[in-house]
């Protein structure tokens, strides 16, 4: 690549450098096959390899185990998923438990009031989703527990998972996907978009529990069951082969880094270059997430104090050779989406930017 | 590319060279914007252009009015068009009326039973979908009369469209997609994965004429209904972002072609050699289509007489440098997928094969 810009982007999002290289080969031959990725049959044997790779690895690098989990590769997003969970976990009248921290668990709370009973178990919404809602009790005979692990928009992240008994806890992952360890066996079912840290738009990555997936509703179309996913091994139609490709070589990068305890390493270091640059700064800048235990690594978000200085702060970080720091649209203000394939050196120049420019400003 | 060879598969299949060159240097940087086509936003300029072209583009190729219809790009394939269709235009005792024409169809038609009560109007299971049914007539209030342009496993084509009146015409294109010259316009609703003609695996195309999305179930969720494409250009969520622009590259091609007449005289080129070479040779070899009228110009099916010659056939196609040439696993026998991008030097290497495998062991 001619220059590499700083992409600050929520998803799409920026990729390892080696998995773009690798995957634009790929794009013109894939293992000597005289084909390109794009054109290997979803059957044969290049795409198999690279289709049950991608399933071991990504169990391996959440640490499940293959016997009692399943990775699923799906298509839709984290936006069809908010419909496929309670079409297959919820009938009229059961009921399940929805945390909403941010916009995306209120449109998955939304989606799921055409199948069953969903409730708001906690929300934050009055304090405009400004940390994490952590007091709640699931309902009794709830189907499950729904969170949203990190708020891409509002820039929180759970980092201790609430404790919800018996209850099948399910997580809309998509932002923070790859970016930290856990104990990813607490989840029943995991979902999330490729897009931010583990491959391009495209792909839906669903971990699930064997046993949870035995509980699903049998009398909906074959496509929108996960048991159709789990019994043809995500080939009951043809899958998305070249997303579920560059997944697999972003995830072989991350087993590269050292795993999830080195990637999450790096990226604490990151986050809290700009969080305490941000905080120092303050009130200047004003980070949006006041509760900073809940902030997220992955989204870092803030509003200047004077809100007539952000067109001028924006324009600089283009001139900077930045992009995607606008904030999202429902909220405004700024936004710096730091992923994991994200470097280091574009958290300093940025933390730089926002020195000089309040020092200037200011 | 080292070696190029001459991938006879189904889907994904061969895309233009000259396709995959440009798709391969957009995943290292896309316009020189120091990004890859995978990292950049959906809803930053770059993605933007690209999108909006490949919607005008996908009308103007089809010869479709954009005042009268809408391109729209979604996900799941064929196979969640399936259930879509009903789950947009059926309510429980609602009539569709689906004509059987192969296994595709009638999957088609299973999904539709969760939604309404569609109708098998015609079907040719009983002569192994050997022929296109013609014969049969709408419903009364019928919502739509659903059909398969093409169908792949069993090699046969649509060349006529059925009179359906004023019951609206609903067809799963994915196996001839800008494959040749049709009256678009008879179309209220086409669908079809894009991985045969069109692109990569991972994103459906639907044309719809808005006047019939208009008359769509509101009281669905969200993410499964096409007036939420329509309304938000497909932008409601993420689409999958690489396969739209290789779709973009596809139909800049198309057009360099000269467009679907062009494409289509080439494809009746190219399914003329080798149907011939086939029939000349029959008994030796017998075609599955014995009405030649609807032979498919994308999916060329045989058996051998002596199917114990099959597997020696097979062999010698993979030393001679052909892939992708075994018949579906539901029918067996062999199927030749010579989709737009099928190199004609690659029919001729193929029927070369036919007669010199006939001439030996015949």
């Amino acid at each position: 690549m001619s220059h590499r810009i700083y992409n600050f982007s929520a998803g799409p999002a920026v990729l390892p450098e080696s998995v773009l290289e690798e995957a634009a080969q790929g794009v013109r031959e894939i293992n000597g096959s005289g084909m390109s990725i794009l054109e290997v049959s979803h059957r044969g044997k290049d795409y198999e390899a690279i289709h049950a790779d991608a399933e071991t690895r990504l169990l391996r690098v959440l640490g499940l185990d293959p016997t009692e989990y399943a990775a699923l590769f799906m298509q839709g997003g984290a936006s069809q998923q908010f419909a496929q969970v309670p079409q297959n976990f919820l009938k009229p009248g059961q009921v399940a438990d929805y945390v909403v921290s941010g916009d995306w668990g209120a449109k998955a709370l939304g989606e799921a009031k055409f199948y069953g009973d969903p409730r708001e178990a906690a929300s934050s919404k009055a304090d405009k989703y400004s940390h994490i809602p952590k007091d709640f009790t699931a309902s009794a005979g709830s189907r499950y527990v729904h969170i949203t692990t990190n708020n891409t928009i509002e820039g929180t992240e759970y980092f201790v998972l609430p404790d919800v008994g018996e209850t099948p806890l399910v997580a809309d992952m998509s932002s923070d996907y790859l970016a930290l360890k856990r104990d990813y066996g607490k989840f029943a079912l995991a979902y999330g978009g490729a897009q931010k840290n583990v491959g391009p738009a495209g792909v839906t990555l669903v971990v699930a529990r064997k046993s949870f997936l035995a509980t699903a509703n049998a009398d909906i179309p074959k496509i929108y069951s996960y048991n159709t996913f789990l019994e043809n091994r995500s080939l009951f139609n043809t899958p998305p082969t070249f997303a579920v490709y560059v997944v697999g070589l972003t995830l072989k990068w991350v087993e590269a880094q050292g795993g999830l305890g080195a990637v999450e390493a790096v990226n604490r270091h990151k986050a809290a270059l700009l969080y305490n640059t941000l905080d120092l700064l303050t009130p200047f800048y004003q980070p949006t997430v006041t509760d900073k235990s809940d902030r997220s690594l992955m989204n870092v978000t803030w509003r200047l104090a004077d809100e007539s200085l952000e067109p001028e702060l924006l324009a600089a970080s283009k001139k900077a050779g930045m992009d995607g720091l606008k904030g999202h649209r429902s909220v405004g203000g700024f936004r710096a989406s730091i992923y994991n394939a994200f470097p280091e050196a574009g958290v300093r120049a940025l933390a730089d930017l926002l020195r000089d420019f309040a020092n200037r400003k200011g």
